[in-house]
């Protein structure tokens, strides 16, 4: 834990006192986005202090010229940035003639919240400024759920000691600039901006990719809370910025104020010549409807949003604060209503690793997705892979595979790779394993097979090609061999046999196999179309099947566990708890070499295997790995501590499961990896949300049956969550005293709970 | 062999022809140097067409910001890059109005001469220009070996069809930029520049390093080969340019001619207050003496090198061409005057690489400036690694080491590491053996061990040191393992126990202790010095002991051989024969994983071991060795041939050990590795030289003594060499008649001839 600065709250996050050393935190922990866009929490008034600007637009993207050191074969010539879109929320302020600038005046009061039931971020204070004016400020926004390209900022200032002119200068700004930019170049160009009394606005368009973008702005004034006919000054015009200026005089004690809308039209979802007459519709419905009636509506959108997706922990803020504030962030990162998108690790909160797409999202996010909304959600994300079949397949192919083999990438926007470190991009090639495992996970949980024939078996042919011509035979071991490999632990690079990708590539080639002989049987004419497609015949599948059968995993005996790679053994086993305090993280104070030969491992490797696949294997089995890695394991992946915090509980180590509870849902609040500046760790929120579900709550889903284990932690009084499974809702309430398990609708439906089947009827609260 | 323009001839480098596509691949093969400058053969006038611009001053870098994809901890802060210095070689030339510009004109019975006899490059053309007019034209330029601060040119040019107006406009610029920059930033600032009558000078500083460099310049003019009272005009001025005009009047075949001395004074030889000075003082005598008697002097300086250096081959000058290219750009390279000063990898023909030091110049080039020019240049080649020590030290303790562990710098300028790929920085550890085999190589040729008590030894403890905590105890194992290293094939990256590195380390520390018991016993006050200043005990020696007695070594007692690293046969062992040639050179066609996991060694590696320490092994081993590795082997490192061509020459393969050699004599003349325009492979010029003087010379040092085992490949006639060997001078002539051995001066040498001892007279040839 390395902050401690948010006030527990159940419902909302909090910050009370203006300190300059939080801004650029506090900017990341306040962000919000509405699944089309999301922002950072910048100030709207001028800011001189350190500050990081940023606002997205989902799936547009810059694709950056890579740089590296030394190029190698197969780099891909861009890292896909995620792009920090034209500012539309400024607004100036002047008072008296002083320009407001909290990095330069005294301030008091300072508030800010980020009210997650109702998904608005409210910022207050007082200041004194030079001129000796004092205010008081309150300043209130959000991204509208309903009008996704919308959103709203309410900024009310009153004098507080004499009476004061006051001018707002709302304006929308392109000529802005990536953090992260390779070469530092802009990646904006300006093509027009325009205005028309309270509407200003300016186009622009992404260099390479050519997303066409209008930033909007609508701009009202108020006194006392009544709208103000005044006409703005044009106080500023250039091609990538407009501003205008709208000057009110206030008595002392007197709220003057401006309501701006703003956002952004996407050339991805109106033709280019259309984007301002969009964006003049939206502010004519949001002008119509006003910021408090919207305010509403956003009200009624998040709840419906919470109605399913809510996890109530009674008896412990802090738990309770933390869980909300993952599923909050998950859902205005992704929504699900577009197949174009998905989830990136940093969402709309930071620009850090670029892309939008990694293993996480199938390894991760899938079942949270999947649990918590319709089943299109989860459909849609497994169809974004289907669609980047080409490209994984031409990815591959740069790589020496050949016949339709596909690799997916590491790190990707658009279905190309653009991740460019070698040991990554070209070995941590286990992702291909998730995308499978993820198509399993959804008919199993959904029962919807109508996803494989359609399209997933395509995916799975593709997959299993490139597990086939990855490995090779060793004489020496009589067996396939994958030779270098990085595992899901990224403190291994260029290791032979890794445990978790050779068990996930003979289940891959296993899965398809057996997903082929069924749509044979069950799915003829697709059968004979996917094959014909593909070109595949039995003799290939035939070979598929010697490597599955004859693939290679390191036992150790002795230990009686599966090693994490060939040679695991040699190294130095001494366990984290030895590791003096001052060498930790070890990713920000080792060298990399060090760390490579080190045995820390970053996250779930071998014991990711037991994650995916537990039913292989006995809990006594899982219990030895546990102990072999887990004494080894640093947890500095942001994915770990939720694996670990399922696992701990399923071995019934209830303290150890509640730590990395903790760990995972605070994981960004208290900051414990010193990097929440960044951004926010979305995808592993996920993970967060499995800790609670799969891990406390011990759900599985198997032969078409949910069961569950529940346990519950000690600090904890009860805790409830619910779960859509083939269209019935399902909620379960755990508490020290017993649980009860109850559904909504007409139909009931039967689960296991401990092993023992439980019919739970409508209507009915089902104690066990 | 990718290109075949160059005019076999014995001691000239010849082309003849015009073509601009051969241009940048001539400005490196025709490169000039002196051992403290060098320059690529770029046009002294105009050339619009694409050249790469090049003139290097020994010592003087530019330490540019690193680039990378992802930053790791203990990356270097910085790349030294190989500087373009400002030219002084530029003189722009109008006939008749008209710039002459070889890309824009007809160009007839062009001709280039890089004669290496005599140290000095020539170019010859007949042409006709837009204007009409025609022109002959010969030019000669070289830098003065005896004055190495002063390069010379004389431009001639004679009007063939008409008269003609001929301007010469001699310039010096420091306006030029690296192609090798990270961020394209300019490394030169200009501070100053002047004219007098003749003579031009700019003077700039490099940023960051503060090498202060003037470069001058001083002009006449002749008609018919007499001086001509011109005054010059002062065509441009700034404070990175002067530019000259000198205009005669040439009657139809009449000579004009322009003679332009200059060059560079810099601060590392010269207070900053003399530059200029300094520079001024250097054209008075090189005008004193003039054009042609400074060619004279340049002549003998050569004759004088070549008189000990040479190696004559008989009956196939392309072979002749090949070894007296390699030996003539090693001495243009580095003459072993200044200790600060060592070889880079491309000398003085390239940006390449950056940094001037690898471990080539210990396991390449020592041998040859051992053995061809006075101990004391063998010695500053060691005592600048001495001089890094303490940047070792730190290197090392950046990655974790401590106790004054060293870790030399893979790539350096001056003795901090810059090179930034964490496989090659972090883990090219082996780089620490060739620094210490050097002393033991040294101590073993010389005689001379007084360097091991005053300097060496504390390198050595440096290193062994590093060794002793690199390693770790393996309990799987019962021994002590090095994991996470490459070795010196770089084709594979974080591999364990590579057997060439555990190998050395295991000598380097026994090598260590020997050297610390003789010092103990002979030089007890330099053992009191050393051991105190370094806080060595016997506790800490007998633990380096127990690593060097429980190292472990990788072998396969199937096939007999020891394994390149673990793991090593579970790889697919196709051998390059069978591979596609399109497949080739793998670095180009291959993504670096394809590489990684594949079996294909781009340089010796185990049998490394095998040339560093041939007495350790019998001839059954290195033949069971060659046999297993070689084929495995695609050399595309410049380093690969030579290494192999000595074994093979050792094995009694003649024909193979030939190919090898053409193929490392001729490696930039027929361009084998298809990027000669990038510079010439400088360090593996000594390999050749070693091809021959150790492989068909089969030229050994044991006990004090030399031996040899002398063949020669069935396509020569004879060939012979030259080595200094403890103050004598042998030749050694091997033809297919026989063999004859002659000693200067007058002491007898014993050597060993075919096992057989022979004593060589001074004044008589001993054939054997």
């Amino acid at each position: 834990m390395n902050q401690d600065y948010i006030i527990p709250n159940e419902w909302s996050i909090i910050e009370e006192g203006f300190e300059k050393e939080r801004v650029i935190s506090s900017e990341s922990l306040f962000s919000i986005g509405n699944g089309a866009m999301g922002q950072r929490a910048n100030f709207e008034e001028t800011y001189s202090g350190k500050t990081f600007p940023g606002s997205y637009i989902a799936g547009v993207y810059y694709p950056d010229k890579t740089k590296v050191g030394w190029w190698k074969n197969g780099y891909p010539e861009y890292f896909a940035k995620v792009l920090n879109a034209p500012n539309w929320i400024g607004i100036d302020v002047e008072i008296n003639g002083e320009n407001l600038d909290l990095n330069k005046i005294e301030v008091r009061n300072f508030r800010r919240e980020l009210n997650m039931k109702e998904g608005w971020l409210s910022r207050s204070f007082e200041a004194k400024l030079a001129n000796g004016t004092q205010i008081e400020v309150r300043i209130k926004r959000f991204l509208s759920l309903d009008l996704d390209e919308l959103g709203a900022i309410h900024y009310e200032i009153r004098p507080l000691n004499k009476s004061a002119k006051i001018s707002f200068n709302p304006y929308v700004d392109s000529g802005v600039k990536n953090q992260d930019a390779n070469w530092e170049e802009i990646f904006w160009e300006a093509l027009d901006s325009g205005q028309e009394t309270d509407f200003g606005f300016v186009q622009a368009r992404t260099f390479k990719t050519g997303f066409n973008v209008v930033t909007y702005m609508k701009n009202s004034v108020f006194l006392d809370g009544k709208l103000q006919e005044v006409l703005p000054k044009l106080e500023e015009e250039s091609s990538t910025k407009i501003k205008l200026n709208y000057t009110l005089n206030a008595s002392e004690n007197q709220w003057v104020s401006m309501v701006k809308f703003g956002g952004y039209t996407v050339s991805t979802n109106h033709p280019e010549e259309e984007l301002i007459s969009a964006a003049k519709n939206l502010v004519s419905q949001a002008t119509e409807k006003g910021f408090e009636k919207l305010l509403e509506e956003q009200k009624r959108a998040w709840a419906k949003i919470w109605e399913m997706a809510d996890i109530t922990i009674e008896g412990d803020v802090k738990a309770q604060q933390g869980i909300r504030f993952n599923i909050f962030q998950l859902n205005q990162t992704y929504l699900g209503k577009d197949a174009r998108l998905n989830i990136g690790p940093k969402g709309f909160t930071g620009e850090k690793y670029g892309g939008s797409t990694y293993w996480d999202t199938e390894a991760y996010c899938l079942p949270f997705y999947m649990s918590t909304k319709n089943q299109e959600v989860a459909r849609n994300l497994l169809a974004y892979r289907y669609n980047h079949l080409e490209k994984a397949i031409e990815n591959a192919e740069k790589l020496g595979f050949k016949n339709g083999a596909a690799l997916y990438p590491m790190v990707t926007m658009n279905g190309e790779e653009c991740h460019n470190e070698w040991e990554i991009t070209f070995e941590e090639i286990h992702r291909n394993g998730a995308i499978a495992f993820a198509i399993y996970n959804y008919v199993r949980y959904t029962g919807d097979f109508s996803y494989v024939p359609e399209k997933g078996l395509e995916v799975l042919i593709g997959i299993a090609r490139f597990w086939h011509q990855r490995v090779n035979w060793s004489e020496a071991k009589g067996k396939y061999v994958m030779l270098g490999v990085t595992g899901p632990n990224e403190y291994e690079n260029n290791i032979n046999n890794n445990f978790y990708t050779n068990y996930i590539a003979k289940w891959c080639i296993e899965f398809t196999i057996e997903n082929i002989d069924k749509i044979e049987k069950e799915f003829h004419s697709d059968y004979v179309r996917i094959l014909n497609k593909l070109r595949l015949s039995k003799a290939e599948i035939s070979e598929w099947k010697m490597v599955a059968e004859n693939m290679y995993f390191p036992y150790s005996e002795e230990h009686q566990v599966y090693l994490q790679q060939d040679g695991f053994l040699d190294k130095d086993l001494t366990p984290v708890s030895e590791l003096d305090k001052s060498q930790r993280p070890l990713n920000q104070k080792w060298s990399w070499d060090r760390i490579l030969r080190s045995p820390y491992i970053k996250q779930a490797d071998t014991l990711q295997t037991f994650y995916f696949f537990e039913d292989h294997f006995t809990t006594e089995e899982l219990e030895k790995h546990f102990d072999f890695y887990e004494p080894l394991t640093v947890h500095e992946s942001s994915l770990s501590p939720c694996v670990h915090s399922i696992q701990a509980a399923k071995l019934g180590r209830m303290e150890q499961a509640y730590e990395f509870y903790l760990r995972t849902s605070r994981l960004d609040l208290d900051d414990y990896n010193k990097e929440v500046e960044e951004g926010l760790h979305i995808t592993s929120m996920a993970g967060t949300w499995m800790s609670i579900v799969e891990g406390f709550g011990g759900m599985r889903v198997k032969d078409g049956k949910l069961s569950f284990h529940p346990h519950i932690p000690e600090q904890w009084k009860s805790y409830s969550f619910k779960i859509i499974f083939r269209n019935k809702i399902l909620t379960i309430h755990v508490s020290h005293e017993g649980n009860s398990f109850s559904v909504d609708g007409e139909e009931e439906l039967e689960i296991l709970v401990n092993g023992n089947p439980v019919k739970v009827e409508p209507g009915n609260l089902v104690k066990v």
